[in-house]
């Protein structure tokens, strides 16, 4: 059979922009997520075991075994973990996304995020807000204590709100950010303020009392990530829609455990690709080096594959304080991008480069040509478990990846 | 005696920059406002006649005097403000600023914004959104049920919060919103969400209930104007700051009445210098063009004259959607201003120009040897009142203040 690749491209990064999630709601995961059970904990990017399993992965799911009862301590948690006793499967697996670690258990709160023109519902847990979080390994009292705190008041009252006022719009802000100093990914001061802004009379409307209301907004307006995991979600939504499109070549999955970078391509089915994760070119926090990095971790390079974040970045020239760079490398970042994806996004645009639509859709064959790999704007975990964030920075995707698709591709399609 | 004008200018910037202006509460303007009195209006700009005064601020006037329950119909307000019945005072006299028109009247409540550093309060009044407004010249009946609803929910519910948060660091949210994409000036977008976000926990907790709470985060988190008012007066803690030092050629206020634009400096005391306002350089709203336009107008520029508005626009690429131009003229108006004034700021910054702090201080020798003038980010009214808003865009100050401003200066220095 001739495949139309260019055809089959076209209608996936359709989709990509077509797709319009809002956050509708949130559920507790075992509820709501496709395929989850009671002995399951999710988990970012590809499939991995314990042995192979990051430092900062291993202390999430420790965390996350004490935070559901199942374990009392650290040691029984491990032995549980690695007695297999626990199956380990990717949130994206189950239509999930999660920052980091990543790692979403049976009773956890996530947020509901609906692509309204595909019908495609993604999930993705609350976010902790930066510094010592589970997401990035940590598993002390204080991050077990926050964790209950969300979900016990943080996520009923945002989910309260959001239903009151019939959901949020996370293509919208999104589109609003990108023209505020945010790439989408790594810096979304602004549409973290924009989404508090939006929940914020609804909180205080419906919230159980006014002092709950009252530390529920002052949290979600000091938090700059505070939505982060919505719009992974929603960006998911997006990508979800252009998944499975018989002789695509443009990648729908993008993401890392901290051990192994993994895709999937459109036109590939359900195979991952994966290979070693690598180092983040960092800024490190004061104390620590790259000696202490975790590689490069977290399910948010779903927004890169949507087309932002890193892809977006000459929006963002202020964000180099924080990854490392200078201004103009921001600008760079998006025009190298703009080498290796299928199209210009109608919704997402850079005002800089005169309002041109940021560059989405990565191509694989158009990767291996150029030999440009996508670059991500990320956070730095740990390498041990139970630290937490040590820096962020910018890393580029392994380049054999994008070959053993392509190689996979041309076996599947007798090209 | 022998003057130092650098030791001098250094000075006022100095104090430009080093001011910290926090809004602390809310105040009926008669009972906190210097030298006003019941019957006196303010307004934007220099001094200016009722015979001489411009369509949109006779109509804020009138507005302002039917919303005081001083006249009952228009024709009775033009009545006792065309008789000598009611003194004009500009706001900049009495340490306040307004908007367009500026109408400020004794009963309207006003933010405190005090300068923290040096001692000095400045004011402005609530800001009413977009579209048709009293700033602009209209004074329909839903513009006076929109003020009385200001009057007595809006205001009270702030002052109320304000003071329960103990103040909002106004400089503190430009530095950051100057990385939002905003101006600071004529785009606020990403500053208004600031202040809501910073409100609104404070505002869920002390509102007198739920309803109030709700109506009137809504409308800060939607009005994008929500901080200019107090913006405009924070702009004026930091100039006035700088005012009144000897031998000093900075520009420290530059108002518009719609009629005349005014400037004064500080070395040359209370002395206004005129010349007639522009037409703005216009991006006008369907349906209007510049036969509509009232000269350009209000106090807003006392952002550019602190160092912000389009004197930043280079980080502010996306606004040229609003006031015309393409984005390489955002960063260029920058770079020209860069010309004109004495120093970089140390607290608001350019994050494409390498963090370069934006130009500020603007000094009238460089001015009139550069042959260049200040840049204006700015609205436009229409010229007749009752209409509002038509569109918005970019004005320059005339040569000739600048002109006759440094022939006074040699004259009372004996230059």
């Amino acid at each position: 059979m001739a495949i139309d690749i260019e055809k089959a491209n076209a209608t996936v990064v359709e989709r990509f922009m077509e797709a319009r999630p809002v956050a509708t709601t949130m559920a507790k995961a075992i509820e709501v997520v496709p395929g989850f059970h009671e002995n399951m904990l999710l988990h970012a990017g590809p499939p991995v075991t314990w042995e192979r399993m990051s430092g900062p992965m291993k202390g999430a799911m420790v965390g996350a075994l004490i935070f559901e009862g199942k374990a009392k301590s650290a040691e029984e948690a491990e032995k549980m973990l690695s007695g297999g006793k626990i199956e380990f499967s990717p949130n994206h697996e189950h239509m999930c996304t999660g920052p980091m670690a990543g790692v979403i258990s049976p009773s956890m709160l996530v947020y509901e995020i609906e692509n309204k023109t595909h019908g495609i519902k993604c999930f993705s847990n609350l976010n902790e807000g930066r510094g010592k979080v589970l997401r990035m390994g940590a598993y002390s009292q204080d991050v077990l204590d926050k964790l209950r705190w969300m979900e016990n008041t943080l996520g009923p009252t945002v989910k309260t709100a959001l239903e009151a006022m019939g959901g949020i719009d996370i293509r919208a802000i999104l589109s609003k950010a990108l023209h505020m100093g945010d790439d989408g990914h790594n810096r979304l001061d602004a549409a973290s303020v924009l989404w508090t802004t939006q929940l914020s009379p609804w909180i205080a409307k419906t919230a159980k009392n006014t002092d709950t209301a009252f530390e529920v907004i002052k949290f979600l307006g000091e938090n700059a990530l505070s939505i982060l995991n919505p719009v992974m979600a929603g960006c998911k939504t997006m990508t979800a829609a252009g998944h499975n499109v018989e002789g695509s070549t443009i990648v729908t999955i993008m993401a890392r455990n901290g051990t192994d970078w993994g895709i999937k391509v459109s036109g590939l089915g359900d195979r991952w690709f994966t290979a070693q994760s690598p180092i983040v070119k960092s800024l490190y926090f004061p104390g620590f080096t790259e000696a202490d990095a975790c590689r490069d971790i977290g399910d948010s390079v779903i927004t890169e594959t949507a087309g932002i974040g890193g892809f977006a970045m000459a929006n963002s020239p202020a964000l180099v304080t924080f990854i490392g760079g200078v201004p103009k490398d921001a600008i760079n970042t998006t025009l190298d991008m703009y080498e290796i994806t299928y199209a210009e996004h109608k919704q997402f645009t850079v005002p800089l480069l005169d309002f041109r639509g940021t560059p989405t859709g990565v191509d694989i064959r158009k990767v291996v040509e150029k030999q440009i790999t996508p670059r991500v704007n990320t956070g730095v975990a740990h390498k041990d478990p139970g630290v937490g964030q040590v820096g962020a920075g910018v890393a580029s995707a392994p380049m054999s990846l994008f070959e053993d698709a392509l190689v996979a591709f041309a076996e599947k399609y007798n090209i």
